[in-house]
C-alpha cells in the first residue's frame, strides 16, 4: 500500500524535476513544507504562480524585468557605450555585485552548440549586433563562461561584430582571487602565466 | 544596484528557507524555475497553495492523509493487533515500503528532548496509550530511532504501556544490509555482535 496521500506525491513528482534533488532530497523538502507555517506557504505558491506573468525578459538586453525596458536599460546614469554579455540574465547579477561595471548588459540566452543545434539563430546574437550598430556603442566586452562552448560564442561574436568598429574583449582568465596555485587547473594556471603582470 | 526582480527576490527567499538550499542553490532553482513550463510551473504553485488543506493527520494514528481516519486505519484487511510507532509519520512510508508489515502506524510527531523542551505531552503518547488500551491491541513495535533521543523516547514509552500488558518490542541494530563491516561504526557493530544468529 502506498502510504503517501496522492496531494503528496503530486507535490514530490515536481519536487523531483527541481535540479539537483532526488527522492530523497524531494521527501526531505515536503516533510518541511507539511511543517512551515501555512500562510508563508501560501506566500511560496502565490509567488510561484506569478512568476512568469510577472518577470519577463528585457526586450533590448534580455536580463530578467518586472518592466520593459528594464531599469539598467532606462538608466540615463549608467555607460550606455559598453555592454557586458553574458550567456545567462542570472549571471548579469554576480557580475553588478562586483561593483565593477557600470555600463549595459546583454544576455545571449545561452552559448553556441552545434551538438546540441543551438545556432546563433537560437541565441540573441542578432539583437546584439542591432544595439551595437545604435550610435554610441563603443565597446562590447564577452563575459560568456570561459568554457568551450563559451570561447566558441565569444569567437563568433567578435567576428561579426569587428565590421562595425566596436572594441571587443573579454575579462581574464586566471588564478581565482583567495584560491590555491597548487590547486588550479593546467589550462587556467598556464593562461594566468601568460598573461602575468609586472608588479 | 540589485538587479533582481523583486518577485525573483521574494521567491529566493522562499527557496533559501529549504532545508539544505544556500543562496547558490536557491538561485540554481530559480533558474530553473523561470524555464519550466509555465503550466507545470503553475500546477507545482496550485499543489504548494493547496498542500496545506488537503493533507491532514489521521485523528488516530497521525500518518499523513487526506481523508481522516487513514486508509490504514480503516482497512479491515490489516492486522489490527499490532501497531508500529514512528517519530515522523514520512517514516511510515519507508516502513510500509519494505511489504514486511501489516499492522497499524502510530507517528509521535517527533522525540522527548528535555533539552529543546520537548516533553511526553508535546508527543502523540497519550494517543497511543488510549489506543493501546482498546481492545486488541498486542504488540507495539517501537520504532523510534536509534538515537540517543529515539531510545529515550522508546524506553519512556515502553515503561508507560507496561501495565497495560501488551508486548512491546523494538527493531533490531546491526550491520545494514549490503554494507560494509568496516564502514560500520563501532556501537552499530557491538550491537550486532550482541545481538548475532547461529547459522
Amino acid at each position: 500500500m502506498d502510504l503517501r496521500p496522492p496531494t503528496v506525491r503530486i507535490l514530490l513528482q515536481h519536487l523531483e524535476h527541481l535540479p539537483g534533488v532526488g527522492p530523497r532530497t524531494a521527501q526531505r523538502l515536503a516533510e518541511h513544507l507539511l511543517t512551515v507555517d501555512p500562510e508563508d506557504l501560501q506566500a511560496f505558491a502565490e509567488v510561484l504562480g506569478n512568476l512568469r506573468q510577472s518577470v519577463e525578459l528585457c526586450s533590448s538586453c534580455c536580463l530578467l524585468t518586472e518592466s520593459d525596458p528594464c531599469v539598467v536599460c532606462t538608466d540615463p546614469g549608467r555607460d550606455h557605450t559598453v555592454i557586458l554579455v553574458v550567456e545567462e540574465p542570472t549571471t548579469a547579477w554576480a557580475v553588478e555585485a562586483t561593483g565593477e561595471f557600470r555600463g549595459l548588459y546583454h544576455a545571449l540566452l545561452g552559448h553556441l552548440s552545434p551538438l546540441h543545434g543551438v545556432g546563433p539563430e537560437d541565441l540573441t546574437i542578432d539583437r546584439l549586433e542591432t544595439r551595437c550598430r545604435a550610435a554610441g556603442v563603443e565597446e562590447v566586452i564577452l563575459a560568456t563562461d570561459p568554457t568551450v562552448e563559451g570561447e566558441t560564442t565569444a569567437l563568433y561574436i567578435s567576428r561579426r561584430l569587428q565590421p562595425l568598429g566596436v572594441k571587443v574583449s573579454r575579462p581574464a582568465s586566471g588564478i581565482p582571487v583567495g584560491g590555491e596555485v597548487a590547486s588550479v587547473d593546467r589550462v587556467t594556471l598556464a593562461q594566468a602565466l601568460q598573461l602575468r603582470r609586472r608588479i
